[in-house]
């Protein structure tokens, strides 16, 4: 199943090139405080909604895909949780000692989310900013000291998602969550695929090209810590909750991103979107 | 006013020492998903609910504070923000170089948030584990690119932290998310101060004790990087919203913990609550 969030925020199931708002009917009862999200809702308990999906969703309002403004498919999750040096050829490139497997994870601000087609605003001129290509997954059930064998049972789907990232330099030494969770420097999507249609996650193309030229290519074979053992460490740490995304780190060919490019992501099995790059200070003129 | 979640999440108001629980009568009638929390939806549109309260608290159920479990305040922020390195004399027993100016911030994972009276498990015999004693505020109004001037009308109101911290050693170098983000590694309370009871946050006093003997007492006017520059600094970066959670750094006195310490924090103005330590071995058994 393919699952989006939609023009403002609304949920819609996608078969071919429709899409099919289903949110009203599964929630249209619900009182939506603050918080809500109607994808974070339908995660938490899909054996609830899933049967009524699948009986229902052809009396849905449907809309062209290309009608519609996709948006991350996630509004806000609970937390992003994010591999650091996951990858051989990234670890050689930024010429660093340790690697995802001794690291952990660092945290990206939920805040900093954008959709497909939005636009990464880079806060300075004077600094560099680097797109970094990664597959994400989202949780499906929570989960806490889950062994690697069991995992995937704790896995609701994957996506796509740019972990855009402001270098440090001679003169600056932001922490690392500070560098990556700038509005605007995660983007996702363009969906929601659930892990019953990706055969093996870690054995997926993916490809980021920036204003058409290929930058990042790489399989997902290639990552140091699979994503099972990613949630063995990580739920060995705290606990996974339902919607909580997270993303298993970039390969090499990252490199500085530039006012009015326009960024393209692929993941075999997934799809794909584009971004566009602006510096605030032409975003602010634009208002 | 003192705003605390307790029992089930339920949401009050305390008044000397009786809580009113207030959530019904606010939020009765929606039907709630996962989530929800009323402490934020109530911070989110408070104007709209504070007339309520006000007029109508002495008609709620009234309990004993003394009989009530009280809660974390907030039951799950956006976003944990936390300044590393702000207080000269923690930098100095730290032997490190820069400072929250220069730093910025790092980030706690929400699942790692405990209430009053609540228990920090330590996850490891073997490592160093240590108390930081934080004064901490929530934000109030959606915060983007706010000038120190201006700051202290997005903080909601002002709450009692403690950053509960993995020591690095020779061998294991986690990055500092995972150090601090350890389920249970973020205690919260007692209750919530709204802005107007406490005069200036940069000068209040705080203490934490451990097993009764006194090992972190500082007045938050030696803070490096004072409230609102924090908020000014932090709001460059990414939108500040309602029920996110910024702390302010720890002072010199940290120290290490162990099994079956009880460890009492005390701000002045806010109040003060006890948490206990225990070894994840023995919590295990005792389940």
């Amino acid at each position: 199943m393919k699952l989006a969030l939609f023009n403002d925020f609304q949920l819609g199931v996608i078969v071919d090139d429709v899409i099919y708002e289903i949110g009203s009917r599964l929630f249209g009862h619900l009182h939506q405080g603050v918080s809500f999200c109607p994808m974070t809702q339908l995660i938490a308990e899909f054996d609830v909604y899933r049967p009524e999906i699948e009986n229902h969703l052809h009396e849905c309002p449907a809309y062209a895909l290309a009608d519609v403004r996709l948006r991350q498919p996630v509004k806000k999750p609970g937390k992003i949780v994010a591999a650091p040096v996951n990858y051989v050829s990234h670890q050689k490139e930024m010429k660093v000692e340790h690697t995802a497997r001794g690291l952990g994870f660092f945290l990206k601000a939920p805040s900093s989310i954008i959709g497909p087609g939005d636009t990464i605003v880079l806060p300075d001129p004077n600094r560099r900013f680097d797109h970094e290509l990664e597959l994400a997954f989202v949780i499906g059930k929570t989960a806490k000291n889950v062994k690697a064998e069991n995992a995937y049972e704790y896995i609701f789907g994957y996506t796509g998602l740019i972990d855009v990232t402001l270098r440090p330099d001679d003169v600056h030494h932001e922490e690392r969550c500070l560098r990556k969770s700038f509005d605007t420097f995660t983007p996702m999507g363009p969906w929601i695929v659930t892990k019953e249609e990706i055969g093996d996650p870690n054995n997926v193309n993916m490809v980021l090209t920036v204003n058409g030229e290929v930058r990042q290519k790489v399989n997902t074979k290639e990552m140091i810590c699979s994503i099972a053992e990613l949630i063995e460490i990580y739920s060995r740490v705290m606990t996974l909750e339902p919607g909580d995304v997270i993303t298993t780190g970039t390969p090499d060919g990252v490199g500085p991103i530039h006012d009015g490019d326009v960024i393209r992501m692929e993941i075999e099995g997934i799809g794909g979107y584009s971004v566009h790059v602006a510096l605030a200070s032409r975003t602010a003129a634009l208002r």
